[in-house]
């Protein structure tokens, strides 16, 4: 027996979600067969809405459900200031420390020429835009991956001859980490990057 | 920063999954943003289809969406054989062995004093209404766990008296499994059923 066709519908959208599996779609599937009618029909209409409410912005590439978004539009921001990063989800990560008050430009993906992304595949046309409006710092905060200081450096070579600073995060140990458990070449970056206390 | 009110409801929605935390959440909400519209249209549309089209065999109490269900429809199954389980997922669990040919009879839980889950509050009437039809014999297939051993012997005092030979599914040790890392209650049971060959 296969299963009857409203629910292998289901499990198949689930399944081609990321993570989950043919075991994890199923038991997906057999929840919303459990939940009352109102969650489930909460579930599909955030979806939905999601989807038809949230675009991106026209000058970061932040997802937004207003253009400019909610940074990008905000006073009390630095301008001067704008971090670099590969996601949507890394402006999340960023705003989660409060500490960075200047803007951001999402580049949607990092150089890759193993998968064939190559500088016009991202937004990097729209960052070297964005440089002549008052900017005096570039931080690039790309994934600390071969692709994200690939990119950094790409992006921070083309930057330089318009007289911005590029700057980019700092290597070393994650706090709370243990040395003993730290790979070497962190390790390596934490002894060269370290400061006078 | 928070996230902007259709992704935070998107998330939020996710969340309420089972096994889907928060990160796994995110994750999700932010892949449903990617898909093209069509794919996360298709997601929403399966969740409310499943949800308005499958209902309950009102004989087995299976998932279906037509009632009876197909398998209490179909011809060449054994009716004499009923096949009691806690929960539908244990149905297609049972079919994907091509080796039971009878009827199910779907309880929807097990009885737990500790959750307060009652004789009455699965579906033990509706089973023993079945059992009068021909029915010759009930297999208990509720997990070998306490609560679904206690469950089974429960409904085997109750079925007994009816003349129905009741049957429990085999415990013993998983093919394929090794003896060296069974645990002793499994070993004693595989131990205890042993069989001539």
């Amino acid at each position: 027996m296969s299963y009857i066709a409203p629910i292998a519908k289901l499990v198949e959208q689930f399944r081609r979600l990321p993570g989950i599996g043919p075991k994890s779609a199923t038991r997906l599937a057999y929840h919303v067969l459990k939940m009352d009618k109102n969650q489930a029909a909460a579930l599909a209409e955030a979806i939905v809405e999601a989807k038809e409410k949230v675009g991106y912005c026209s000058v970061c590439f932040d997802l937004t459900d207003s253009d400019p978004c909610q940074i990008c539009r905000a006073e009390g921001r630095d301008r001067s200031v704008v971090c670099v990063v590969e996601d949507p989800k890394d402006v999340t990560a960023m705003e989660r420390t409060r500490e960075f008050r200047g803007l951001y430009h999402v580049l949607h993906g990092a150089l890759s020429p193993l998968e064939g992304v190559g500088p016009d595949d991202i937004r990097i046309k729209e960052l070297l835009g964005r440089v002549g409006q008052g900017v005096q710092e570039v931080i690039m905060a790309t994934n600390p991956d071969v692709e994200g200081e690939a990119t950094a450096m790409y992006i921070a070579k083309l930057l330089k001859p318009l007289g911005v600073k590029v700057t980019r995060i700092a290597h070393g140990l994650p706090v709370g980490g243990d040395l003993e458990y730290a790979d070497e070449v962190t390790l390596a970056k934490a002894l060269e990057n370290r400061r006078e206390i």
